[in-house]
């Protein structure tokens, strides 16, 4: 069944009482499959059994579940999908990276062995990289006020993030990542935390931490640590962005300095991509946030970072709605809310327009609707061309960090991290439908790691010189 | 080569110039074995390699760096033994639990996916138990104040032993366990700390923390968290001590709880034992430390834990040298400094006495000394019979309460894991010198493990009812 949805049903059944034939004929009425009936195990006079069904959509699952409660002797104990499924017992775990066989390896790895790499340690603390964890592992820093989309849900709720997050800094940049989710949303006690357990990592990745106290979070913490501090909601945003706008620069055929850019939603991401985009020469950026165009004419009581924001854009005072800053622009970058673009707002851009709408989950507007309008068009999601996505960016970045036992993360590191992962697109290869690789193009980090070490040495912000062959 | 200590000698060779033969006839004449040379890497006219040797001792090592360094164009690059190269990189590393292949993987572990496991958590935290890493997970925290026997050597230097603890938790009891070293030792910042990290964690296993603040971490965070909290250099040492005397105490046919016990040592292990042993019903405990036998006519100012200690034990009010508590006791229990004891001491003990030396890395009486006047003798070390080691508790303790999901640990638990510790050695394999199992016994954990479970639950502490076959 092309595109139904697995489910496990998990069913208390009583003893001989619900013969098979009338659970295929249920399921099949419904309209949907039996994959299997495992046996889970036998209690008392009931069975528990595990159900296995592909079903159309979830309402046809809630009809199997009605039916199948209504059924005698048949009681539902759970109902997982397979999202579920891949969360339980939680997505990652610690492996030994050494064997233990023999009483020898034992005194090797632990005492009484361990004690001289502890004292060699003791002695020179930078030994740490070579001989612990340290050499290759960040934490994944959290406090749950910006999960995803979903706004402050709390340290646990935050776990699966950043579980995920973890499987593909392994899988992709081969960094082994430690969730880290506190209990405690304040900016000092955020930055006291990572500063105390900072010694067994090489790097902190800061995650979904709300704005404006992730700036200055970040910016303590950069203070207080001599490991690269990095917070991926900002700067990994920042550095995929660009690399894609780069890359539809090139498409449109307008220098990227030149491009007048209106960017929405001058938040965490909105305001390092400002950041980076600067950096990378373009000279007429408009912030717009819900009280309009940010302008330096104004004063943004109780928004410090507003205020910031608004000495270093908008250099032409550029003011008035959404449509009237829109108007003659180049790009129209969307870091903000669901459906606040309207057609007639984009017709109004220059030739050739560049929209990146990566509102979560719903887009600035819908792709659909000015698909026919706009040059470029790029999302946050992998059901349209051009998926801008942080995935892109941290697994290779921090892969660079940690080979050059970085220890500080400068702008340019980003710059060239966002050139590198543009040119994974070959010239022959760049098109309006293709300016950002795919998550899946296993060279993306490769590409990235090595920009962000040669930066690195470049800056002075290198402790080592990875060798030259990979 | 028999005993021989293996090396890894990183040479930069000048091409040509070092023929194989002289190196073998070099390292051969010192008396060693050449086991490989291997290429690491071409660098202009030198060329670097890896010479792999046995070497009797490390001072023929050092003779044979000697004569490197004056072989023209020869220069010792670095000198790993076996222990560091089994270091190099860390000892630990983060895997996934999940595959990720396709975009519908992605889709199902990372966004938009486990937003519905994050909301699902959020409307009920306690599912973080279910479909995150807190599940299986404890953080072995440290502030590095008591790293081994040696002291406070620093957050960094204290990394590679909570490495290798995090590797034995896997291996015995498929334990994952993420070292958190801290840079810091005051008590309320170590507390405050890991009760803000804590919603990632089933546990929180404490470890080299000295004495007397681990006393204060411990029951703070026992307040604050409703997970439970282990300090292991307490806890785990004394259920493997009172694990050890059930089973010597059989050996001699006394009653355990008639045993007269003299504890030297009255830190962390020492404290946490006697209340064990008190649990265990023996009665007559003296507690021995610099300032003599611990006794509740004395008063120990600035060392409350010690007052404490005197109200609860030495209810003979016994005085007077080590040599005069000594007479008429009928077990030892060392865990304080070597060379303590003298073999009149130990002649003056009752028949058939008991001797746990334990001290690091020297035990409190040279194990030869008194072989012959003691029945029953028991160290730290693995080169004499009956090692007391914490790795037999620790992994499969934690491995009970993760599958209990334990709020806290109390007292009864200890004990039952303790006997069931002790259960291992049946009884036709008990004797003198088979009082505690191997660490290589692969039962012990499930044993432990079901044990504490089982105390768990009976006590009102489990969260959840382990399936009944592992």
């Amino acid at each position: 069944m092309a595109g139904g949805i697995q489910y496990i049903i998990r069913l208390s059944m009583q003893r001989e009482l619900v013969p098979f034939r009338q659970l295929v004929e249920l399921v099949d009425q419904i309209g949907g499959d039996i994959v299997a009936l495992d046996m889970v195990r036998p209690e008392d006079d009931r069975i528990i059994r595990d159900l296995t069904v592909v079903m159309p959509t979830p309402a046809h699952l809630q009809q199997l579940e009605d039916a199948l409660a209504h059924m005698p002797g048949t009681a539902v104990e759970n109902v997982s999908d397979r999202t579920f499924l891949m969360h339980l017992g939680g997505k990652i775990e610690i492996q030994p990276r050494v064997q233990v066989k023999t009483r020898a390896d034992l005194s090797h790895i632990y005492t009484p062995g361990v004690a001289r790499v502890v004292q060699a340690i003791a002695d020179d603390p930078s030994k740490a990289f070579q001989l612990t964890m340290k050499r290759n592992t960040v934490a994944i820093v959290t406090d749950g006020t910006a999960i995803l989309g979903m706004g402050h849900l709390g340290a646990k709720a935050a776990l699966p993030v950043m579980e995920g997050k973890s499987v593909l800094f392994k899988w992709l940049g081969n960094v082994d990542a430690v969730p880290i989710c506190l209990d405690t949303t304040d900016v000092d006690e955020i930055v006291e935390t990572v500063v105390r357990i900072a010694p067994a990592f090489g790097g902190i990745n800061l995650e979904d931490i709300a704005a404006p106290r992730c700036f200055e979070v970040e910016a303590k913490l950069r203070g207080r640590l001599d490991i690269p501090v990095f917070h991926d909601d900002q700067h990994g945003t920042a550095i995929v962005i660009l690399a894609g706008l780069i890359n539809a620069a090139q498409v449109v055929g307008k220098p990227i300095a030149d491009l007048r850019v209106v960017i929405s939603g001058i938040g965490a991401a909105g305001t390092a991509t400002t950041d980076l985009l600067l950096e990378a020469g373009i000279k007429d950026i408009v912030g717009y946030d819900r009280e309009g165009p940010i302008i330096r004419t104004r004063q943004y009581p109780g928004r410090p970072s507003w205020n910031a924001y608004a000495q270093k854009t908008n250099p032409h005072l550029r003011d008035g709605s959404l449509k009237e800053i829109m108007v003659g622009a180049d790009a129209f970058i969307g870091v903000s809310t669901g459906n606040l673009l309207s057609v007639t707002d984009v017709e109004g851009m220059a030739a050739n327009p560049i929209l990146f709408v990566m509102a979560n989950p719903e887009p600035e507007i819908q792709p659909e609707l000015v698909q026919s309008k706009v040059r470029v068009l790029a999302t946050g999601r992998s059901d349209y061309p051009n998926q801008i996505n942080n995935v892109l960016c941290f697994p290779g970045f921090f892969r660079g960090v940690l080979d050059s036992r970085v220890s500080q993360i400068t702008m340019r590191m980003k710059l060239k991290a966002a050139e590198a992962l543009a040119s994974v697109v070959k010239p022959d290869e760049l098109s309006a439908e293709y300016i950002i690789p795919s998550v899946f193009n296993r060279g993306v980090a490769t590409k990235v790691a090595q920009a962000v070490s040669r930066a690195a040495e470049e800056e002075g912000v290198a402790r080592r010189t990875p060798p030259p062959l990979r």
